[in-house]
């Protein structure tokens, strides 16, 4: 059965929803007509600084992994948030804690990168138990911060099914002041006051694997047959020899036509 | 039944084992007469190498959380890995990996912290499939570096049981070469050639519980008990109002006792 926030717009979720981060999101992605998220995995600030502004117009979310940065510093987060502003999107750091409660709790909080400080969301997975939750909520609740859980993985063999995906779920359920959604192949709501938000790694509209285990799906499959909200895209938009804003313009419009055909069913 | 290993000492081990971190480390455990780990998690480099000079002499290995030290910098590394020769320790950098092997690749060896360069041992979750431990081993084994697997938590909660951890020790087995052990609350050695090791966190000789999750066990339940090679201790050992060196010491002999009742039963 289709649940109702499949059937509703951006707009009217943003609307109603509990979870504050949620709800900002989901007015961006209304406002701008976009639901990509562009997976900025370079190690270099210049190419950071340089991917970000020219598909920034496209997205709503960028997705960092700072840590493989090798020239970060502070300007460059300087520059993201500037970038942010400029260009109207949210910033999620895919740090995939998966640690202790204490230890996320620094993680996020504390070291060179104190991510809390600069990204909207970030997420977690549910291995280490409900105290992760709980350590990196007394951090970034208080900022306005929400948090994606990783119940599904697209890579091959992942462990993320059965009862292991069960339990991150009821883990959510029981935090949704602060966990806003899922990492996930799939719609994840089933009570009908629910409004998880659905963001899908492992989209390509040309490709369907890179050798390590990541496997590829289209915007429509993800949107319109799993009923996700946000489709995630990486080397799809700047690998080599592709045109960043050409791709990153198709991706976004593969992404909305694909949540219009489905909001409109 | 009691796996072979657990009859052996670190020595014997060591001279037979065919993954070269694992028998670097078994040997230093042998010379120093030591199985005690340093769980050194706090936010400062003066903290961090004051602990780490203080109780070196009663380690063999010293486990970090890097991203945790607000006033980490290359100088930091430098002043470990020279403690590291002075007090005769291994280095492993509890980063507990959880991506798709194309971004842990870069997240092991890029961005500001360079921990394949430095850290003798870090650790994954299989989660996400046996990627990460393709991903990893790409940058590790050539640097003669170690991988331990999250194959049980000892947070309340933690997911780690049943089929993610069959799964998880069966990539581990693939991995030999590459996979030197795991995290874990037990021996894990079944099949008789295989010897992986077990390194405990949780344990404590007078605290039960940290409010966040964590719970704590004895060495002697962790060495004689369940069969584990070493004991991971933290705030036992530098809690507040602790001296240090007497608990390091305290610690070294706690797990070193247990050790020997284990390989004289």
């Amino acid at each position: 059965m289709v649940h109702p926030t499949n059937k509703m717009t951006y707009g009217e979720r943003a609307a109603k929803h509990p979870n504050a981060c949620a709800s900002r999101l989901l007015s961006l992605m209304e406002r701008k007509k976009t639901n990509l998220s562009l997976a900025l995995d370079v190690t270099t600030k210049k190419e950071m600084l340089d991917i970000a502004d020219k598909v920034g117009p496209y997205l709503c979310l960028l997705k960092t992994h700072i840590d493989i940065v090798d020239d970060f510093d502070q300007d460059l987060i300087e520059q993201l948030l500037v970038l942010a502003k400029k260009h109207d999107f949210m910033i999620f750091e895919d740090r995939k804690f998966a640690d202790i409660g204490n230890t996320v709790k620094h993680q996020y909080g504390n070291g060179i990168y104190r991510i809390a400080s600069w990204s909207d969301i970030t997420n977690a997975h549910g291995v280490p138990g409900e105290g992760i939750i709980t350590g990196l909520k007394e951090v970034g609740l208080p900022l306005g911060r929400g948090l994606l859980l990783l119940a599904e993985m697209s890579s091959k063999g992942a462990l993320t099914y059965g009862e292991y995906t069960t339990q991150t779920i009821e883990m959510a359920r029981r935090n949704q002041d602060f966990v806003m959604g899922f990492i996930t192949q799939r719609c994840i709501n089933e009570h009908p006051d629910e409004d998880f938000i659905a963001m899908t790694p492992g989209v390509g509209l040309d490709v369907t694997g890179d050798g390590l285990g990541q496997q590829y799906r289209t915007p429509r499959q993800v949107i319109v047959e799993n009923g996700c909200d946000l489709i995630i895209v990486g080397r799809g938009i700047y690998g080599k020899g592709r045109d960043v804003q050409a791709e990153g313009r198709r991706y976004q419009e593969a992404g909305w036509s694909a949540y219009e055909e489905r909001i409109s069913q």
